[in-house]
């Protein structure tokens, strides 16, 4: 058995790419490494790699990370700057002995002697995003952190590897140097090829109060289907938020086992997600809440038509 | 009831002064923050605040986080170079609604924004330091990863308030941008007011592969003595880890529920730690391993002579 899911519509052609991997035998730190890039350099995905939004000093600074769930070897960088793929950054760094976790200039200092590309990450859309946001912020007094898609992934080879990788640029807005829980194990993401994995996508601050990819793995390891994990982590994790601190942030969480099977729980409206495992073709989902369960339905044809027109259509300066 | 636990005798000090509060009905915030402040100021630690040890490029990077047991709050800052006491500025964060974890240029911004004190962190003896391990990697290929004695603590306020907080200065000749576990919610701390909390020092690299802090507070949920809750989480990861890696990392965890209870785990022999609890002056423990047990005893007045002596000692330049 193979197979990988990660979270948003973004990460199908990824998820794609991984699948014709897998299905030759292909070990899954290379296919999730792949898949991630596939997402990373897609110039029209706002909270990924090349075309993410900028923090408030209008630097793209991007967090990635992965794991092996073999060995429990862990790479990661945060707050990188112009560097095009940081999820390989990430699964190089996972290699050393020490200094596994790198951020901000020392970080791209490891990336340039290591040869990795150099890239300006801003792009023009991204400039006019910036701009506009800046322009409501004024006016409206407009709240600026909205929009915090991670790329988060779970990969199960035919040898039973399991690997995690997560990408992002984090909050549009955010302050200079701020780290969510994309590259911060047991929150953004955890994977253990005894059991296996679970990544996250959601509000950071709010995720890492939580640890809940530890949390939806260790559930995993007590015997609960990867569903069960994640709608048991995520409903009680949301209750203690919103019984603390009044809320709850954006939080949804994909998961997989080292059977393939596979789980997902969020606790917003509209969450998609991408999945393929032998013997199902890579399919898009959205998720519903319905009496405290997640249900999942495949991605009409318009929803996937109207999804790809809006992230391209034209982009006018206000 | 009330009480502190920190790892390493160099608390002690800190302890001291957080005991004096919290017996007067003092807040655990405030209680902990000093007492991590008085750790950050004496310079004769190697490993926190002024004094502790440089990056391969010679520069005191420092990594500190903050969390609030009841309301989940978390502050973090980490690779932040020349600011006093990077505990209270992680304190400061985790007030923000959003951007609680900053890295690198990004807290030092904050910080200096903030008002707070500036201050160079790399001392005299701190430079002997690293001019001496400098000669020594020439001359022995010595290994040059030693020491990582991070401060991290639990405290209980008598209101049932608990607070953790830690702070180091990571590897001595970590790469510069390197982040250990300290400033990594789940693995160097957690702490949940309905529960209890944790924290750890160690090799960073490999705490955050088993969200150790986390996984100890959960424990307690279960309702393990933080003794038990302890051992069994160090024992657990000590053995995953040389399974699939032949090693494991040095790893000291203390922990404290909300009674007051409190129970420490090393792998490594001869991990110090101080504690004071309602009834029961600071003192400071040494942890032994007999039969898979951790067994703590009162530190003897010749060892805490002897420690403070040879800390003190006068360096000299190979």
């Amino acid at each position: 058995m193979w197979g990988i899911i990660a979270t948003w519509r973004m990460a199908l052609e990824g998820i794609e790419k991984a699948e014709g991997m897998l299905k030759e035998g292909g070990d899954a730190g290379d296919a999730i490494e792949a898949a991630v890039r596939e997402v990373e350099d897609f110039p029209f995905y706002k909270s990924v790699g090349y075309g993410g939004l900028p923090n408030e000093e209008m630097e793209v600074e991007l967090d990635a990370a992965y794991m092996d769930g073999d060995t429990l070897d862990i790479g990661a960088v945060a707050a990188i700057k112009d560097f095009a793929n940081p999820v390989s950054i990430a699964r190089r760094l996972s290699k050393e002995q020490a200094n596994n976790l790198l951020v901000g200039e020392g970080a791209e200092k490891f990336a340039h002697k290591e040869g990795f590309e150099r890239k300006n990450m801003l792009t023009d859309r991204a400039r006019i995003h910036y701009r506009n946001r800046k322009k409501e912020m004024v006016q409206s007094e407009l709240k600026p952190y909205s929009g915090h898609d991670t790329v988060g992934m779970v990969c199960l080879d035919s040898k039973g590897k399991m690997t995690c990788a997560t990408s992002t640029s984090g909050l549009f807005m955010k302050k200079k140097g701020r780290v969510g829980d994309s590259p911060i194990s047991g929150s953004g993401f955890y994977v253990d090829s005894k059991v296996g994995g679970a990544s996250a996508t959601g509000l950071g601050e709010d995720v890492m109060k939580g640890c809940v990819s530890y949390e939806i793995v260790r559930l995993m390891a007590e015997g609960l289907h990867p569903q069960e994990a994640c709608e048991k982590a995520v409903a009680h994790f949301d209750r203690e938020l919103k019984e603390r601190r009044g809320k709850a942030g954006d939080m949804s969480l994909i998961a997989m086992n080292n059977k393939g099977e596979w789980g997902v729980a969020t606790n917003i409206e509209g969450f998609s997600f991408a999945v393929a495992v032998e013997g199902q073709k890579p399919a898009v989902y959205l998720t519903k809440q319905e009496n405290g369960k997640c249900v999942h339905e495949l991605a009409t044809k318009e929803w996937m038509e109207n999804y790809m027109k809006t992230r391209t259509a034209p982009l006018k300066e206000l």
